[in-house]
C-alpha cells in the first residue's frame, strides 16, 4: 500500500474547492498536503508564509493549469467476467441478440475464479484512474447466487488493496429477480453472508427486475444489516422507485430517466442523491434524464459512469462530465461539482469531492488553465495528473 | 522525416480492409508492408509461404487484437492562435458572450508569427495521431486577408514536415465575407497568393457567410487555380449550399444539418461525399445531421472532427466513431468505413482509408478483438498503435 504523502500543490491558475460559499478559489493557488489530508488551500503569494519558510515536502508543479478534487465516481459495476461487444454491436445493427442481458454477464462471472475477477476490476480501476477518479463506487450483482455474490464482494476488498482508487462495495443482489424464492433466500441466506463485505444496499426497482415492494423489503433487511440503502429508479419506466428511495431515506437514487418532478420533489426533501449515467442512455440510444429538473428541486446531484459490460462501458468521469455538458445542459462547474461533491455525497461521506481542511488530498490536474476543458475537449485526454491522498499517482 | 518502412503486422483478429466485396478479412491475418505500402494482406497461416521463409523486416504482433485503416480527418481547422474556452463556458451557462466567434480567432490568428502557427499544428496534430488519425485535412480561414491566409498555408506546409500524420492543405479564405468587396479582393488578390499552397477550396455557405452565388464564385475561380472545390452546406440553414456542391461536382459537401432528401440524392448521383461532423453538433447543442438519409440515397459519408476552437475542439477520431453510433445509429463498421474510407473518398484520395496492395501502410491497431470497442468504449483510450507508411509512430 502507498504511504500518505506530503505533498504541496503549486501555482494552480484556478481550484475547484467544493467548499462553502466560495466553491471557486481564483489563483494562482496551491494546497499544502500532510500526512495524505489536506492542511490548508491557501494562495500562491501566501505559501512561503505558510510553510513558514521551509517544507521538505514534495511537490507538484500545476504550472497554470486548473485543479479540482478527483472524481468519485459513485456508480459502477466494476465486478464482472466477460464482455458483450459482440451485443453490442448487433444492437447498433439492428439484430436481434439471443442470450444476451444481465445473464450473459452473470454466466461468465459465476464461472470466474477469484483471481480473475480482481483482475478485471484492478484492470478497470486503472482504466478509471487515468480518467481522474480516485473514489469509485462498485456493486456486486453478476452473482445472484450467494457464493458468486460473496466472492464478487471479496473480490472488490482485495483488488481495493491493489490500486490507487479507493473501491467502495454495495450489494446488489437484488440485480434481478430471476425465479420465485429468489428474494427470500436474498433475505435469508445471502444478506448475512454479504452485508460484511459492502457498505451498501442496491436493488434494481424497475419493470423486469423487482417491484417497489420486493425493492423495500430488500432495503429493509439491508439496513438491518447495517447497509446504507441505495436504489436503481425509473430507468426503463416509470414504477414508483424514486418515491420509494424518498420514502426510505436512501442514500441515492440512481437512473431516473423517467422520474417526474413529484419524484424530483421528494428526493429533494428527504435529502436523497439523483445519480444521473448518462452514458448509458449514450450507449444505449435511449432517452436521457432531465437533470435540471433535480436542481430546480433542489437537490444535489451526482454524474457516475455505472461502467458495466451491457449498457455502459467506459470508465471515463471526462466523457460523462462532457456529454453531461451537452445532453442536460449542465454548465462546466455544476457537471464536475456532480462528479465530485456530488458523488461524495451519493456515497455520504464528506472527506471526498472537496478540497478543503481535513479532506482526503485527492486531486486531479486538468490539463488546462479551467475544468471547462473537461467539455471543451470531447474524447481527449484532459487529465494532466492526479493524486490520490497525496501521492502523485498519474 | 521518417523513412519509408518495412513492416509485417501480424496476428490481427480480423482488419477492416474497406477493399472490393470483402471489407472485412476474418483472422488471424497480417498485413505486409515494403516500402511504406502495403504490398499484401494474408491470412498468418500463409504468411511463412509469403515471405519465401524469410524476412528481416521488423514486426508488430497485433496480439489478437482488430486492425483498421488509419483514420483519415478530412475536416478540420488546425491552424488557429488563441482558444474559445471562456466562450464556450458562457454558452453552456446561458450568458451572453461579446466579441466571440470566429472573428476572435482572427484576430488572435493574425497577431500570431509562422512559428506559433506552426507549433499550434504540431500540438494537435500530436493529439489527432493519439486518437489513430494518420491524415490530416486543414483549412485555412481564420486570416480572411492575404497575407495571414497565405501565412497559415505556410504554416500546414511547414508542419506537415514535422509530425507524423500527412496533412492535406485546404484554402477556405471565403470563411466570411466580412465587408464589401472582400469575395472580389480574395478571388483577385488572395487566390493567385495561396493557391499554389492549397490543394482544394472551400467556402462557408450560410446565413451569415457567403451566399449561394458568392460561394460559386469562388469555387470555380478557385477551380481555374487547379485547386478542388468543396464546400460547407446546410450547416446552420438550409440555403442551397447542396445542391450547388452537386452542381459544381465538389469533393465534400459539409455539415449538412438541413439537407432534404433532394439534396441527399443530388450529392450522391454527382459523387459527392457527406463529410458529416456530430462532434460539432454535440459542442453546440445543437441538431445533428441525417446521416442514414445520405446512405440511403447512395452515398459514401464522411466522418471527421471539424476541429477548431469555436464550435468543436475535439482531435478525437474514436469520439466522433462513437458519437455517429450513438447519435446517427451507425454500425460500428459503418461509422469506422466513413471515418477511413468515406475521408479519403472526400480528399479524393485511392492511396489511404484502406489496407490493401499500393495502399499507404497506415493501420490503426485498436485495443481489442473487433473495432466495435471504439463505440463501446466511448471517452477511454482504444487506440493500441498507430503506424504511418509502415513505421510505428503510437
Amino acid at each position: 500500500m502507498r504511504a500518505l504523502g506530503d505533498l504541496i500543490v503549486r501555482r494552480a491558475a484556478k481550484m475547484l474547492t467544493n467548499c462553502g460559499d466560495a466553491p471557486v478559489f481564483e489563483g494562482p493557488a496551491a494546497v499544502i498536503i500532510r500526512d495524505g489530508r489536506v492542511a490548508k488551500v491557501v494562495s500562491e503569494l501566501d505559501l512561503r508564509d505558510e510553510l513558514a519558510g521551509s517544507s521538505d515536502a514534495p511537490e507538484l508543479d500545476a504550472e497554470g493549469r486548473a485543479v479540482i478534487p478527483g472524481f468519485v465516481d459513485a456508480h459502477t459495476h466494476l465486478v464482472f467476467a466477460g464482455d458483450r461487444a459482440d451485443e453490442f454491436a448487433a444492437r447498433l445493427e439492428g439484430r436481434r441478440y439471443e442470450a444476451g442481458g444481465i445473464m450473459r454477464t452473470v454466466e461468465a462471472t459465476r464461472a470466474a475464479s477469484l483471481d480473475d475477477l480482481v483482475a478485471g476490476i484492478v484492470e478497470r480501476a486503472g482504466r478509471c484512474l487515468d480518467g481522474g477518479t480516485t473514489t469509485i463506487e462498485v456493486k456486486s450483482g453478476y452473482g445472484l447466487e450467494t457464493e458468486t455474490e460473496r466472492r464478487c464482494l471479496e473480490a472488490i476488498q482485495r483488488a481495493g488493496d491493489l490500486v490507487e482508487p479507493e473501491l467502495v462495495a454495495t450489494f446488489l443482489g437484488a440485480h434481478l429477480n430471476p425465479e420465485p424464492g429468489y428474494i427470500d433466500m436474498l433475505i435469508e441466506e445471502m444478506l448475512p453472508v454479504c452485508a460484511p463485505l459492502a457498505s451498501s444496499c442496491d436493488a434494481f426497482c424497475d419493470v423486469g427486475a423487482l417491484s417497489v415492494d420486493e425493492s423495500r423489503r430488500v432495503l429493509l433487511v439491508g439496513k438491518e444489516h447495517g447497509l446504507t440503502p441505495r436504489l436503481h429508479a425509473e430507468e426503463l419506466d416509470h414504477t414508483g422507485g424514486a418515491q420509494l428511495a424518498a420514502e426510505l431515506g436512501c442514500a441515492s437514487a440512481d437512473h431516473l430517466v423517467h422520474a417526474s418532478n413529484e419524484d424530483a420533489a421528494a428526493l429533494a426533501a428527504a435529502g436523497v442523491v439523483p445519480v444521473l449515467l448518462p452514458a448509458t442512455s449514450f450507449s444505449l440510444r435511449s432517452s436521457y434524464a432531465d437533470a435540471r429538473r433535480f436542481l430546480d428541486a433542489g437537490a444535489e446531484i451526482a454524474l457516475a459512469t455505472d461502467c458495466n459490460p451491457g449498457t455502459s462501458y467506459t470508465t471515463s468521469m471526462p466523457f460523462v462530465v462532457a456529454l453531461a455538458c451537452s445532453v442536460y445542459g449542465l454548465s462546466a462547474t455544476e457537471a464536475v461539482r456532480a462528479a465530485t461533491a456530488g458523488g461524495a455525497k451519493a456515497l455520504r461521506r464528506d472527506d471526498i469531492g472537496i478540497v478543503g481542511p481535513g479532506a482526503r488530498g485527492d486531486l486531479v490536474v486538468i490539463d488546462g488553465e479551467d475544468w471547462v476543458d473537461l467539455a471543451y475537449h470531447p474524447g481527449m485526454d484532459t487529465i494532466a495528473h492526479a493524486v490520490k491522498e497525496g501521492s502523485i499517482v498519474r
